[in-house]
């Protein structure tokens, strides 16, 4: 994943994506799926003879996502929601029988993302309680299923959308290197840490801690520690700067207006 | 991924992973994301300073997921959630100055992953509109972002917690456990980086670099910056045999036979 996630324009993949929920009994999950999904930058919802909609339980679930809300298109039937697709994964709760293995939430992402770089797909869910029915399924080239507690695998609707929406997207826009900090201080360099170290080693000498002439591993730890810190160069300062404190006579010291480096 | 994920038992790993909820506003949040625990299989649930709880709308946001809510603990601090973790990872909903890089959700489940076949973890979040404050961001070891649409990133918090717990067990029952390393010690306890944190203080306050009337933010860098680190515990012995011996007399300093604590 790389910085790329929260700078690129959205791409084109991410609306070739339609989420498609079948009979949904609650408004309330209407609402809380379209706010899953524009979380991950989709935004294309297709419902399927819902038991209630448009609906102001929806809307409240929504948040500020009722804009994907407006823009819904209600359809009378699954075939009419996945006209114009090349793929659709259906999600399903449990095994079934009949029923041929279904992939597991990941991989199901995964080829509708390989897939949404040439055409139209589809994420479909089925009702809250009943699932998807075995007419429905049929339509569905590939099925899913999010790994869960065997013994309490009832995940809520919407966040069932949420993992798969974060799993496409994910799937869509790739992996790369951790996000970029704006604040993060500048790292200090090989010789402001050799710098520290040095200074540290005075220090521990000078306080009785550190006998020179047996110095055993104890400055070998310090900089593997401080090496796994990862030292930003103002945390050098800080720090040699409490080094210089401590080596000052005890009569002299006295508290400083300008103790915190911030 | 294969069919083992949901028919294995729970391991042990699953029940080192507390999630700490702090200063959560709406309990219907608080039962959702117990729901969304269960889902994925963790049980353990620590409340920071709920605004209510228990509450009805909790309980029924929890729907099957009751025995969650009933044997969930209430704390007073953050410090008080994280006793006994060796790693906690805070989920941070957006970019903050003067923070290390955080880590994507994916990996930071992962290391969480890996130190829990050791000791216990937890992860971390936040009040649904403030988030975490920097005094908890600075207790945790690492942070953690979930990728998200630039334009609408409000994941709810139940789905934040989902998609954590998932990314989570798949971390846990997907991959092998990471292998051990030979050389590293025993990981220091939450109490013991507290202790040093204590230490360090007192010693800067003796030495005058801190001026306990104008504390700024050292303490709150410096205990960033030994987080990161990820302290053993007799790092902590050294460093803070260090700190006792910068604390005496200089006339009774004195080189010691014993200066190195290997």
């Amino acid at each position: 994943m790389n910085s790329k996630l929260s700078a690129q324009p959205v791409p084109e993949s991410l609306r070739r994506v339609r989420v498609v929920l079948s009979h949904t009994s609650h408004p309330g999950n209407i609402g809380a799926a379209a706010r899953s999904m524009k979380t991950m930058g989709f935004s294309r919802l297709v419902l399927v003879t819902p038991k209630s909609f448009p609906d102001d339980q929806a809307k409240t679930m929504a948040a500020g996502a009722d804009d994907v809300l407006a823009a819904a298109q209600v359809v009378g039937s699954l075939a009419e929601a996945l006209s114009g697709t090349v793929l659709a994964l259906a999600m399903t709760a449990r095994r079934r029988e009949l029923a041929a293995a279904p992939l597991w939430a990941r991989d199901g992402a995964a080829e509708l993302a390989a897939v949404a770089a040439q055409g139209e797909v589809a994420l479909v869910f089925g009702n809250e309680t009943a699932g998807l029915s075995n007419e429905e399924l049929a339509q569905c080239a590939r099925w899913a299923l999010i790994p869960a507690n065997p013994e309490y695998s009832s995940l809520n609707l919407a966040a069932a959308v949420q993992i798969m929406c974060y799993e496409l997207r994910l799937a869509l826009l790739g992996v790369a290197p951790a996000p970029v900090v704006a604040g993060a201080g500048a790292p200090a360099t090989h010789e402001d840490v050799d710098g520290l170290m040095a200074h540290l080693e005075r220090t521990a000498i000078a306080s009785g801690f550190l006998d020179p002439d047996r110095p055993g591993r104890l400055m070998l730890r310090m900089r593997r520690l401080f090496s796994r810190a990862g030292l930003e160069k103002e945390e050098v300062s800080i720090l040699r700067g409490l080094l210089a404190s401590f080596l000052q006579p005890t009569g002299k010291r006295h508290p400083r207006a300008g103790g915190d480096a911030d």
